[in-house]
């Protein structure tokens, strides 16, 4: 079995030998420059780790791996017009670069091109990979809609809220682990297990992310703590909180985030302690390893070896345990 | 062979049928919108009536040409925020009546479900429209850039402009026909023939366009004759006057169409001059004329009966000799 920092080799050196730059450049070298940005890379990994998983050689997953990293930056370039972002990974985000014509284009292009790396493979495999591909895709649209439409509700449910990470977040991982699976023949019992194990590792990724914004280590987070509460963002820390508070603590809770104070260290101190007070960072990490052990189980229903268990084991295990 | 009306009956009986409203209402809403805003359905007509030329039920066809009509309304609702235009088919554009951001998600989800229809035919079928309709909408994506870049470019040339359109719509027309005749199992020297008569056809009628904005019949046309004059486009025939007019003609059109007055009239009676001057209305209706041949070249070259041939003429000729 091979090591991430190997499959995320592979992925770096297919971008850096298949360049997209071509003319018109206006349309192309967008999705160059955010392609060449880099991050982790998960999802593709996660593709080229599932192949390997079902015995295949992981470079006959690359086509798919790379559909699902240009899909991941399409989806990208188009959330960063409409949150208005001026960066990702550290650099101006394409709309900024350029301008949102631009990035509304070149965004399009790029779900195309995600389709086209499946032509790579023969129809059977090709129309299973685009079914699954775009299943993924539309349930992500609706999701980026439901996150949207929660900005503006103060009656978001939990579960709601667990439904829509579920779509913008979970999906995307569940069918990366599939796509690897597909491409390597796995059994259809095969392919929905590690589609449910990625499902579920999702979740419990993006509980994690919410959990660290207010209390990871400031050393070591990355990001400034304290973003999701200067942006008001109804997170499961705050659904939780509002939930399990007292009425005064509740109304104290909501008018926290129905304002934008320019100095918001009071507001991040006084959030975090309701947070705390309400138990909803117990309550949070409860639901992040429930997620996660839900993800084990489905593992150990697979039919595969158990040294490849392990190695996803280890792979969702590392995941969790991160800071960053 | 069955008529434009009934393929259109076809279409509409579709749309009326199959809703696409569900929740997140404000993602399917606008997509129920701007699809219930009707049009010509010229596209999938033609997908309906290649299905019908090379002997297959043209119902066979209706979930390739759904797919079509999907996309051309995906490229409408994002064209539209791009020209910051408000109005679509005599209504409020989706950007308008939403706002930006629903344009943009709304029409990647119809991007996605374009692909989607696809999904009702055997994986053979299936790949091959996909990658057709993939090859195509990132061709649509190019001469929409083009077109973009034309806007502010003072040394367009005909060919590059003729790139343009060819790239922006023709290839559409072309794919739209080709889908039908793969769908019908038609050969693939049929299915690359019907794909080129319909380029042809594609490029003149875009030509028609241009000749008809600035020498359309008012009472007829139906838009406001001389659109393209008023915001400067670089169309065949703007392109045409320049190459034809002697350096005191062509510095005087190209001041007309540096500058934007509030009353057009003297701007439009002008151009028009200039356009008539130099001949580019005849060069204009040539180039039609010369398009269109080479259409029905193709079209006699195909291997199928004389009948249908005569019907794609006719619609072709119909096409052509449209006054709207």
């Amino acid at each position: 079995m091979l090591s991430i920092g190997y499959y995320q080799q592979v992925i770096s050196d297919y971008f850096t030998a298949h360049s997209v730059e071509k003319e018109p450049f206006n349309l192309y070298r967008p999705i160059q420059y955010i392609l060449s940005l880099g991050g982790k890379r998960i999802r593709p990994v996660l593709t080229l780790m599932a192949a390997d998983v079902f015995n295949a050689d992981c470079h006959k997953a690359l086509p798919a791996a790379i559909a699902v990293e240009m899909f991941h930056n399409f989806s990208l370039v188009h959330d960063d017009i409409m949150d208005d972002a001026p960066l990702r990974r550290g650099n101006q985000t394409v709309h900024e670069k350029w301008d949102i014509n631009t990035g509304i284009l070149s965004g399009d292009a790029m779900l195309i091109l995600a389709y086209r790396y499946f032509e790579q493979y023969e129809p059977n495999t090709f129309a299973a990979l685009a079914k699954l591909f775009s299943k993924t895709a539309i349930e992500v649209c609706e999701g980026q809609q439901w996150d949207v439409e929660f900005e503006s509700r103060n009656d978001v449910t939990i579960p709601e809220y667990l439904n829509m990470i579920t779509l913008k977040t979970a999906v995307l991982v569940g069918a990366a682990l599939k796509m690897g699976g597909i491409v390597a023949g796995a059994s259809k019992e095969n392919c929905d297990l590690i589609y449910d194990f990625g499902l579920n590792l999702g979740i419990a990724f993006q509980l994690q992310d919410d959990y660290l914004d207010a209390f990871g280590d400031p050393e070591t987070f990355g990001k400034q703590v304290g973003g999701d509460i200067i942006e008001n963002k109804k997170t499961y820390l705050y659904l939780k909180a509002l939930e399990q508070s007292n009425d005064y603590e509740e109304q104290n809770l909501r008018e926290w985030f129905s304002v934008q104070p320019e100095d918001n260290s009071d507001k991040i101190v006084a959030v975090k302690n309701i947070f705390k007070h309400a138990g909803a960072d117990i309550a949070t990490k409860k639901a992040i390893e429930s997620y996660t052990l839900k993800a084990f189980v489905t593992l150990e229903q697979m039919d595969i070896d158990e040294d490849k268990k392990a190695v996803l084991k280890k792979f969702g295990e590392s995941l969790m345990q991160r800071k960053v």
